[in-house]
């Protein structure tokens, strides 16, 4: 049985009220008429508190888990929504530890007054993202807050996943000389959201990359065994992870301003809006390390994976200014890519 | 090192700010300064995105995975608050379905101008009713949205545990004439909530039932190796667990309304605000279909443990009025058990 494409009539022009979230009948129907067939698989089918895993699925890995809450404003944007960002950014939290993302949870928090349409869009593309991931969505939990309590859907996701025997990532594999790359260009998650905020008054061609990139980290796993250490760039973009590399790692980080990829529009609206895309989220890009020696058959395999076309090495592991990143501009000078205080945007995934 | 008492002088007075959920300097100070070192444990101190995890602590058995969100107002009420329910719950989850719990995710979602006051002893309560339920805490993500978008402090907890072979519940083993127990009295989280409202003109000496039920659940399979089925009566009430017993099992049940254990000040609070304790919400009640020749075995064992004192029967497994759920009243007649379309009370976990 395939998901319902549409909203079932009984639920056409309703909104969700306390009762949808009050432990009775009313959220019953809500889960087994409306949640239930969306996610539809075995392992949410009995609807029990929990989910039963045969723990063979691990295949001799570690058992990774991992959690996020997802509270975007506006829910919908170029390129994706809150429920395709709950189910990508915890696969990907998954992925870039090494593990392979198997299963995920779904709690939502919703808002008295969502349109139930709001609703069923919001899980169809959780839907669709864990197949794109090949993950299923096996347990949940709904909850709903009064008007003004809320701001009409929150997700947490957790998952679980398996990392396969030999996969040790981490800081103290890190050598100087290693290499940085990213899977391609920085900001655009942070820009799309931006401009569906309609604050901008301009017209800005970007999507958000949001996409689960346990593929790609598979296939560079496979290109590249010796991977040193692997981050999602989200909240606090490239910046971000690199200076938790740096600091965790107590090494330098030198990165290459002209190497680092940034489409046109993204930087145009920086410049008008005085953000660095160097800070700006991302939702489908991942930085990692990796020896020198194996840095082209690892770019060669992501630029052969859709989600890494673009990839490039944009810096070098150094042994001089331990725990600090610095940027190498296009004049040749060096700037030190400091930890923001925030975040240049609230409510960005 | 163990978990710190008193919130760190530079926190003191301060409140929570965009810029704590926004990936950057502040949010990293945050996680490193206050909610680290009140969860602390091996698993959670390496702060990546993901907690790793053996799988021998399965111990050969199969992996429980369930979540929930918490968003009980207010915060705190007498006999808890929302991190121990946020605890409680989630290891109950994973108990009533047979589980041995051991490990839970975090996922906070604060409100800007949260007193950090206020947030450190939601943690510390967090951490206290872990030890209580011997878990920890090992992954997390928290998030900040603005004023007027959220209400203080929402929480998710994930959990994750361990099936031990041969432990197979569910409706499928029942039969007619086995007996329904509860672990003792029903409608106290309820009442505890509502009176902490400040709604009531009524002082109530009434605390939640809050608590970690995993110790109770492994005296109970102890006691009665044939325990049929077992779930905690949160939301809904017992009304609720026995509406889905009956329900999913395609059976009928029989309450003995006089067996059925309510506080006096429970029951004179419900007399006045129109409420029936069968359907308030408990945080630290469960109930449990076993054969009838091991009724008393399983009675002895849940009253020999703190939390299973006023453990009792209350009902009856039959054949009659399949999915149907009665109560025999104190003069003989019987009346029907429905579902509520909702719940008598909002936010109530």
């Amino acid at each position: 049985m395939s998901p319902p494409e549409t909203l079932p009539a009984r639920w056409q022009g309703k909104t969700i009220t306390l009762a949808h979230g009050a432990g009775g009948r009313a959220m019953r129907e809500l889960i087994t008429e409306l949640v239930r067939p969306v996610f539809e698989n075995p392992l949410l089918a009995p609807l029990e508190d929990q989910a039963r895993i045969d723990p063979a699925v691990l295949d001799g890995g570690q058992l990774a888990f991992t959690t996020d809450s997802y509270v975007v404003s506006p829910l919908a944007f170029a390129g994706g929504d809150i429920g395709r960002l709950a189910v990508c950014g915890t696969v990907n939290d998954l992925a870039v530890g090494g593990a392979r993302p198997l299963y995920l949870s779904c709690g939502l928090i919703l808002e008295e007054g969502l349109p139930l349409e709001t609703l069923f869009e919001v899980l169809r593309s959780m839907r669709r993202a864990a197949d794109e991931a090949s993950v299923s969505i096996v347990t949940g939990d709904t909850k709903v807050v009064g008007r003004g309590s809320g701001d009409q859907v929150f997700i947490n996701t957790a998952g679980i996943g398996a990392i396969p025997p030999g996969r040790a990532t981490g800081p103290a594999q890190v050598r100087a000389g290693d290499r940085l790359v990213v899977n391609g260009t920085l900001g655009d998650h942070g820009i799309a959201v931006l401009a569906a905020r309609n604050e901008l008054a301009l017209q800005i061609p970007v999507e958000s990359d949001s996409a689960p990139l346990n593929g790609l980290v598979e296939a560079m796993f496979a290109a590249a065994p010796q991977l040193r250490w692997l981050r999602d760039a989200t909240r606090g973009g490239l910046a971000t992870i690199a200076n938790e590399f740096a600091q965790e790692g107590g090494f330098g980080l030198l990165l290459d301003e002209l190497a680092l990829p940034v489409r046109d529009p993204v930087r145009g609206a920086c410049e008008i809006l005085g953000l660095d895309p160097l800070y700006l989220a991302n939702e489908g890009k991942l930085a990692a390390i990796v020896p020198a020696a194996q840095c082209e058959a690892l770019l060669a395999a992501m630029r052969a994976h859709p989600l890494g076309r673009e990839a490039c090495a944009v810096g070098e592991v150094r042994e001089a200014s331990p725990g600090r990143v610095a940027v190498r501009s296009r004049f040749g000078g060096e700037r030190i890519l400091d930890l923001l205080l925030g975040e240049q945007l609230p409510r960005i995934c």
